[in-house]
């Protein structure tokens, strides 16, 4: 073996330690996650959640803010069905969790589908999460809305890729940005990760992605000085249940079933042998 | 066999041709369908139509319809779990839709439990929906109080059964009106056709009427010329979907599982010895 | 054989043969069971009660209670998601069963996560359910500020368990109050019943708990005048169901799919040979 396949093979052991660490971590400390979500995927999130051994709380309300929030080891907001009720309970759960010193993580769900949602968004952004995870054409649009409002969006951007997008986003943000895709891709803004496990029928089953934006909650709330690491593993280990899932499956509906047995089941020996994050 | 025999056959054969083809296009072409939608529904309605080819977009807020709405390719709006709050942009999003030259459909889910939503739903009757998709109650609700509106609710209606009260519906208000039940009934007012596929433990799992309207909006956004075929083909393709869920099924849950699955695997074959489609 | 393992046998058929009765009637009186409950719980609680052989009716809106609440047979409210906005539809709604006669089942989800939170369940209790059903924290929380609201709560409450909690919960309120847990407790404030099957993976499926209240809400409206028996039934059947899943399952999403199934075919035999209650 070459030194250099050696050292990838290391790294990769590394990863795959760290990122069972991390699921052990949750499924002993079971942290409460509350969720501001969209109520397509409310079920699949409390149901992720458990399955991975967090505790999810569906508490939206801005009247349970100050009691509620504090007692949180992290939160998870999601744009998915926005409504402009909605927002001032988002804003100020983002404040509270701040100012507690908790985790929380941005889904910029469709960002772009509206000036209304493009808005919202740009302004959650804008109070800090510790990590954004959205699909390609989500984080390129919240990355030239970024880049837009102070420096103006030129035609430049246009053809601006999601890894390009991905680092501009967390440079401007301050956030660890990710990026799912058939290669997920998480950033500081400098170090870019790739998290290779995954299936794509995923895409057939909705709310997965919402879904797996509460797992990278989980994941940082139990080590949130590592955000970067949280989140792929986080990734990592979802994408790996959803192969998984998809060695008993039929379609999207029984993947949907086996994926969250999968994560539930999850043991050392799979995601050794599993888990692949590379550097890109 | 008999030259009548031999014409059903042949009609037979090119609905399940027209069928076929129909989901094709959906599959290939992957229509936007955004859905205005109950909360009970929005996961099973979302599933339906990622596993038939088509992208689901839950979104309802009035914010976005003039936005969003005119990118769609056809527009569901399901009554389901109604708030005055959600009413306005029900109706912005289908004058919006109509506008753009954009299909709706409507689904006046419990149209007779209460004053309110019966009104809300004439309302919407009145917004020219390109199909209503209901069950005999509701559309013989419906079709009572569209005429009451006009003549008054006589005693006679009393007795008015599920055809007669979906072609009256479809002559008053123009659209394409269709009845689920143990036969299903398309009628444009004039010509009635009768789906037979389907299962009777579909009514054991709740939203699966909601979720064939959405698969409705799906067929009717490929072929937006032809609504009552489209509306027949996406009504015989759920059935066949959930017939052969049906041979794979335990009980209500499982059944929702195989359905699903089947609606994404759906083959030509299946499609050619199962659908039935019969004129009335 | 001694006499009293005797009469515990006895006993024990008597329960059985009473659950069995009322499941039977439930699934040939098919009662209307309208929901006002949570955002996360609204499709496995629809589902439960289709498969138990119900009628669910999600409608919340308060400008349908007048029309609509004088037709359900039983109420079932569940605060979870809970927001200013949908509380005056629950007071009418309780109101408004009260004044029918219709009996009406409150899930005080997570009652002591907030102040708002708290004081909207203390105002639902006020309302005079006939059953309330929680997990152990949420009637301790429950109860501890109903003694509070009228005596303070002192430092003795702190160490008040499940048991005491529910009686006094009972007491105070005249509501049946039922604990789930390992051993799930049903009591009038004198008389403690235990109801002891069910498995343990079903805490890691989501709703479960809001599911087997509205199943509760079906038992009682089958047999009104016997509420503490209709919610030991109701929680015997949703636990025997559960270990049914539980021997076909390979974790929480195949659990939960299978305990709708088992839910669905439950047969006299299966009641018969696994229910099991016994006096506290």
């Amino acid at each position: 073996m070459e030194p250099s396949n050696l050292n990838k093979e290391q790294d990769q052991n590394s990863w795959a330690l760290n990122a069972w660490t991390l699921l052990s971590k949750l499924r002993d400390q079971s942290p409460l996650i509350q969720c501001i979500t969209n109520f397509v995927s409310m079920d699949l999130m409390a149901n992720t959640l458990l399955s991975a051994g967090a505790s999810p709380a569906m508490i939206h309300s801005i009247e349970e803010i100050q009691d509620f929030t504090p007692l949180i080891h992290a939160l998870c907001i999601n744009v998915g069905t926005l409504s402009p009720a909605w927002l001032p309970a988002m804003r100020e759960a983002a404040l509270v969790a701040n100012k507690a010193g908790k985790p929380w993580i941005l889904d910029p769900v469709a960002a772009g589908a509206s000036c209304f949602r493009l808005k919202a968004c740009l302004e959650l952004v804008g109070l800090k999460p510790s990590v954004i995870r959205g699909n390609g054409s989500e984080i390129i649009a919240l990355s030239k809305a970024s880049l837009g409002a102070t420096k103006g969006v030129d035609s430049s951007h246009e053809s601006m890729d999601a890894m390009e997008a991905a680092k501009s986003l967390a440079q401007s943000s301050g956030a660890i940005v990710a990026v799912s895709g058939a290669v997920d891709i998480i950033t500081d803004g400098h170090r870019v990760v790739g998290a290779h496990n995954g299936v794509s029928m995923l895409q057939k089953v909705t709310a997965t992605g919402c879904a797996v934006t509460a797992l990278i909650a989980a994941f940082v709330a139990v080590d949130p000085l590592h955000a970067l690491e949280a989140t792929a593993s986080a990734l990592s280990i979802f994408g790996i249940a959803g192969e998984m899932g998809m060695d008993m499956a039929k379609g999207p509906a029984s993947l949907r079933m086996h994926l969250i047995d999968s994560l539930y089941n999850l043991d050392q020996a799979s995601v050794s042998s599993r888990l692949k994050v590379s550097s890109l």
